[in-house]
């Protein structure tokens, strides 16, 4: 017999305790976080509860003090947590750490695996990823790269170059810069991991973006650096290669986090829909408001089913770019026309903070466009359907 | 570990077999099905061939000649087929005649079984089902039931009513029909199955609908009948819960086929605009083009993961409902945008039957409106959601 | 005070008469050509009775026998005859005599007014426009022509090629046929009209497409003949300027008939729900229904306001191409949206002709395709508005 | 001939005031009022440089110091304006005063145009429009009202009730406060007029929605105040009746503004995306980005022609209901597309404030909300739908 959607009992049992951190613990912090921001006193805290609750990076590999569990249940608790801004980041699962770890995981050196994994696992620190550029440069195509490494005589490496977007970079304690060159001939990309109080990286101002939620912002970045050869992470020249070992996952898991974000928009909707009257029915009595419903009803069920193939794929390394790719599109579109949906459903509040809604529609736009925007994902995706059906003629 | 999407070995040979069937058997006879009708001849020859190959009936216990194949194996093994507007015909899995098939083996007598589901199961002959009646009778709304039936003194029931866009009507063997009435106080429905030469029956004219590939057309059907006891499939007044024991796999079985039927245009877009150059590029290289495959890919995988996971609900008994109406509501917009793309993709001759999409576009169109239209299946889902939720508050 | 939307007195009488022949004449005949095919015998009595009516050609000059009415004007009045599918052929504004009728009219010879303008004016004869090749010829780029035309030293041309899919070719009584080359250097496009029995045009397949009301099908044609040099329309070479001249006005009288049918089907559709139960309601009364209604009132309102923009900027020759292409793609979108919710609507009948929205369904899918496909209305458009736009910085 | 979309000489020259107003005066202050807010101050900045460049409320009569323009005038200099989010505030055509004005020169007595109408024209002072409650009171359903007056033997009226959501209520000078009762038998509704200082009137918090130009926000408002039978505005009793005036223009004023803003959101992206280089081609040569640009294109076109229209039968108050309901549907949503292409093109730093679009896409949001949901003029389209096009049969 084909196919299996049961969920584990360990799974089920972590989900139940991330959902009671979420509803106990992150959702009554909320609307402070909303109004003043997300800091990192408010990090800790969720944090230690997360570790008291014993539901700490079920992402992460037994060894570093995470849960050990597969990609495929990932995705159902990283949805669970999701359901709050504030939940992935409770459990130590919040974009960029979460890919950031990933990454290091993959390939850091055990001085690395030291000085930046164990520390950024243990929620002890936080870290950025630079890799976009201001256009010119390097965004949708990362061949456009415009910060460069250039090898020195001694040995050691003269990074140069601006960043823009940079999410956490404010209050991180490293950061993973993508820059041009490494290879012989110049060509390829290297990765840096760098502490970020390394002289010559100098935090420039916050983008002013409709999204309030993300710890230390999207920062300006620039460097002028000279660091030695233990700050290169992996290989120099394999750059491109990591960034795609990076960003597969990390897709994923912007999608099961969303997935989260959006379902709880639907359903706060759905409740407050629930309770009230208009043109003499319950407004969830009237066809239009019905349609609503349903269709993120639909979408949310489409969005699932997809994620959690996808998120298996991933796990086989089986087509893992194609099916994140066709996860990323279809899943960044479906929650952000749940939310919208949810926001018109809730009428004249839908906008506010207050009803959680407006921040979640707000917050969520950006997800069409980062870790590859649709647009890009769709160029990939066609030409690998065009390779794979016209080779079959 | 959660969830597996592993195909087993028994399905992929099945597969491996119906994909053979398809391309080798019905592919080629199409082009004169589309221009003259697919008649019985068709069909038997069609079947003969699956026969002889072994791949009938996948969805067929085994103690009626199938496949004995769990339900998750069947999405598989259906979508296949469906990559061929005959394909489904062929193995004995099309409409009307495979939902037919569940429900007898369900619920027919013992008498039932040896003169109406035997031959049927082996494709001697052909059945249909009568349900929809003209407005103001019973469509979308099933209460709205015109066609009664009458217990008389002597255990004969008489039947009256007008039926119309019977599938498969014309040249059926026997109907199953659908009437208001059955319990004491007349309230119920009650379900027959007749002989179609039973006198009382008058097949009247075909609706000339855009689609063209059923075999036996959509029919008006007049009942003015008597029969006996033995005729009742089923407990009399219960036919409204028999119709959902046919509904929720028939919708699925529909979104299986169609899924393949979507696919196939799609790949017949993509392979005939490989080899096109416009405006000094091959098509495929076109930002626009390549945004219709993309979103084909998408649509698809989504479609599918979705299906997978709805036809494993079915198969546990679990949400059935709810997971047959979301799949229904997805897949028949989903296919319909998939075919809709693959037309504009084909440019010219995508609107012709030459270049098959052109009779998929027309003959898909009615899937969003038979079993339960878009908005007849929103409206539960609306109200599943809002109990489920609102209860949970 | 800015802006217009009045009606002159003349367009609301012409409008009258046009209701009156297509609602006493057109649609009585209807049934019977879904049936049976729209033939010349047809075309003829329809035409007679709108000569009768003295409701001919309302777009022709005076001079030709026709209304001598403004662009804008005729925008409503082609509206008007769409309608009904055969509503254009009555009053001899259908495709692509419309289109030959303006095209030969702004540029044939003395001799060619005579021998095909006038004939094809007053409906004696029918004819075609042979453009579209089979790929990897001419379609939506036209500078792929493999058509081509050869001067020969006697001063006669040589003219080889095939084209595919000419609307009305078949009993056509001559033919504008487009082909590469015509300047010296060989480069250029250049028209010729040419009657159809001229040895060496070869009439092949009717090709099976979806839709079925075109006098005349869409047929093959293959070209091996010489003619004599009065048979070239205008200038050799000038053929792509030509086309233009035919395309910008032609776009939009398709939009003038297809909003037509679009509203038809619109209005077939609300009056049988009006009628209609369904789960306690009038249909009419349900939102999701009422939700097709009006999402269909707003697409007709915005595409007839933006179509009689676009008229009157053709008609002033301001913008023409951008005006046309913003039409053609939006209204070839809302017009099939629009057809699509009508099927819905109408349920089970929905895709039947007995209903006729299923025809139109059917027939109008196309217009998303032909006089430049949506995608290459899009990417003029944008070039126009970079160009536009960032010059403007 | 029918139709005439020319522009008056006298409104070219206005709208060319307007936009040397919008892109010298009101972008150069925007980045400052998106940081920290738009206050009074920048508000009178602004005016008073409007009224030196004589371009001070097109909508407003002559006698009020305004520009006398019809209705269709003032659809091409509020789109005008609207380019910036200050830019209608600079000419005294922001809500809610714009509907406030035309609702007191319709019905004030003359105590009211003294006291409130005339410094309101004159930019003196705001004030607010007090008509929305909390669920569940009125909001899409105006008849949910919980707000009421009393009238006493006195001849004074008590009202008592909260708002919310009552825009630009934080230093308004004066609020129109609509609420039940009035007639003899308490039914209809009555509207006043108030000063914001009158004891009684409270104002509460501002709700934390995702817009943030609106000047005085959107507040809560307590109401238990006794007040002279000189406050009431009209006729006691005729509240909804008052409303519909108010809103009927309003609605279309909405529509010219936020045309502006997302005609400005457009060519924004369009700017930035004409110098930009991605995978070797000028990002607007990339076929998918052509499509989000031609989009756009299409979509404002259709918006505008569709508001001409409207605004011509507003002012021929000629259909209005439906017209307005019709363009208040498509274009708070083809808006809404356009800005969320323009978002998607401008990539990374499209949800910025620095690049505008990001302001607009979160301030836009609402449009679909406020003076009548989407659904909320759905239902009423329909039903005028029906009962015109049923009774045609």
């Amino acid at each position: 017999m084909s196919f299996d959607f049961e969920l584990s009992p360990v799974v089920v049992e972590w989900r139940e305790g991330i959902r009671a951190l979420v509803d106990e613990v992150a959702i009554p912090l909320e609307q402070a976080a909303f109004a003043h921001g997300v800091h990192d006193a408010l990090r800790l805290e969720l944090q230690a509860e997360a570790r008291k609750r014993d539901v700490w990076a079920p992402q992460l590999p037994k060894e570093l003090g995470g849960g050990g569990l597969s990609f495929t249940d990932v995705a159902v608790l990283l949805e669970e947590a999701g359901r709050s801004l504030l939940g992935a980041l409770a459990i130590n699962a919040a974009a960029p750490d979460e890919g950031n770890l990933h990454l290091l995981n993959k390939i850091a050196s055990p001085r690395q695996r030291d000085r930046y994994l164990i520390p950024l696992a243990s929620g002890e620190v936080r870290s950025c990823f630079a890799m976009t550029e201001p256009s010119p440069g390097a965004g949708s195509d990362p061949s456009l790269l415009t910060t460069t490494c250039t090898p020195r005589s001694d040995g050691t490496w003269h990074i140069t170059g601006r960043k823009h977007l940079i999410t956490g970079a404010d209050g991180a304690s490293f950061c993973i810069v993508m820059s041009a060159g490494g290879r012989d001939d110049q060509t390829g990309a290297t990765m840096f991991v760098l502490d970020m109080d390394t002289p010559g990286i100098q935090l420039g101002s916050h983008a002013r973006t409709i999204d309030t939620t993300m710890v230390g912002g999207h920062c300006q970045l620039d460097f002028d650096v000279v660091v030695g050869p233990d700050a290169v992470l992996g290989e120099p020249g394999e750059g491109f290669r990591y960034a795609q070992t990076r960003l597969a996952p990390a897709r994923l898991t912007h999608c099961m986090r969303w997935l989260g974000a959006a379902q709880r928009a639907h359903e706060i909707a759905v409740r407050r829909a629930a309770g009230r009257p208009l043109f003499g029915s319950p407004l969830t009595e009237l066809g239009m408001a019905q349609a609503l419903i349903a269709e993120n009803e639909v979408d949310l069920a489409a969005a699932r089913s997809l994620l959690w193939h996808a998120a298996w794929r991933v796990q086989r390394g089986e087509n893992a770019g194609q099916a994140s790719s066709q996860a990323k599109v279809f899943i960044s579109e479906a929650t952000g026309r749940v939310v919208d949906r949810a926001v018109q459903l809730a009428g004249g509040l839908g906008t506010s903070e207050e009803l959680v809604i407006g921040r979640i529609y707000a917050d969520i736009r950006a997800f069409r466009i980062y870790d590859g925007a649709t647009e890009v994902h769709k160029m990939s995706l066609a030409r690998r359907a065009v390779r794979r059906i016209a080779a079959d003629a």
